[in-house]
């Protein structure tokens, strides 16, 4: 049997789609469909959009930007850290001020730190989290540190976007002892998927469903 | 049968200490000798101590504060990062440049990462490493980060040169389900060892070896 990576779905609350993009995405056999947002995410839209999901039989998770748009219901919640950041707000400093208010509500045993590693010096969220360019070195030092050091169940390589550098992310894949490598950006087809499908764990596909709804269906291979 | 935290002795390679006190802190029935400096660490000293720890039959740990101080030999290596700083350098900056360069050297299975949360403000590490000073709920917020959501196998928690505060310490060690607590500070004493025994998983003393070696043995109760 060939093994294959995890396929996610990710889903923007803020955006727009219709009941049957939405079907045939949820439908689609992917394994997870990870509802995340950058801006205008609100408790309003994600509870929406987690009602809507939930008229289908599919896991669904919640990444949460903004603890003010923490919804319950979702099968399981991730936190994401920015690895690369130079500066410790990004890293861990939003999350002890989350924790501060929030603390006595969280199940943690259905909660995962998703420690993001941003590669694409152009997108929104690098600039967002004062991120800094990784050299190949540092790159996989990274991941040694995270999978090795501190143990993280995902290392999320985010090339959002961009469709990222292949032999590195199998470098980071062969170097993840412990750690599931999360792959996200330009995976925009079948080509696409089949090309980092070998060399990740789980592929997160997002923005070609706000392009082309027939066109992220073929990313499940 | 009464629960008694571990206790270590920690010794600074940089600092003098003749034979004979060496020999009653590593006879003294200590759990760990820590071997563990700021000032003036080098690979000379290091090795030195160690050659005359080794004479024992003691288990021996180095804490690497900084990687060309690394020595082998020790049973066991912890890595120190600094939560409570401002500048990710001090969170895991240096750490990635050490693995750039000594990653194909390092056996991970003899390593642990030693998380800080530094309370002492007027101390050396809290201006070094450009910490901030840590409110009561901060501080529990980020036991339960490390504990929960990085599932950290230790906390440290310095007060380097003072006596902490034991409610609140206290308050971590019960907050932490999965980490164990380590404890330093101003533990010069019987009493001040039992103040913080029933509080810590584990109870690091170091500076009154330097300063009355008789009045540091007391501190194994």
């Amino acid at each position: 049997m060939t093994r294959h990576a995890k396929h996610i779905f990710k889903l923007d609350p803020a955006k727009d789609i219709d009941d049957s993009s939405l079907g045939q995405i949820v439908k689609s056999g992917t394994d997870l469909i990870l509802v995340s947002g950058t801006d205008n995410v609100t408790e309003e839209n994600v509870s929406k959009l987690l009602r809507r999901i939930r008229k289908f039989d599919v896991s669904a998770a919640l990444e949460i930007s903004h603890p003010d748009a923490a919804v319950p219901g979702f099968n399981h919640y991730f936190i994401p850290t920015v690895i690369n950041t130079d500066n410790v707000t990004f890293s861990h400093g939003m999350l002890v001020e989350a924790l501060m208010e929030y603390h006595d509500f969280i199940d943690y045993d259905s909660v995962s730190l998703l420690p993001y590693i941003i590669m694409n010096q152009d997108c929104k969220a690098f600039k967002h989290a004062q991120c800094h360019a990784v050299e190949d070195e540092e790159f996989i030092a990274m991941i040694h540190m995270l999978d090795k050091l501190y143990k993280m169940d995902y290392i999320y390589i985010e090339y959002s976007g961009m469709f990222g550098d292949r032999g590195l992310v199998a470098e980071a894949y062969e170097a993840a002892e412990h750690a599931s490598i999360v792959y996200g950006g330009g995976i925009v087809s079948e080509d696409t998927a089949r090309r980092m499908d070998s060399v990740s764990d789980i592929m997160v596909v997002g923005n070609i469903i706000y392009d082309d709804v027939e066109q992220a269906l073929e990313t499940i291979i």
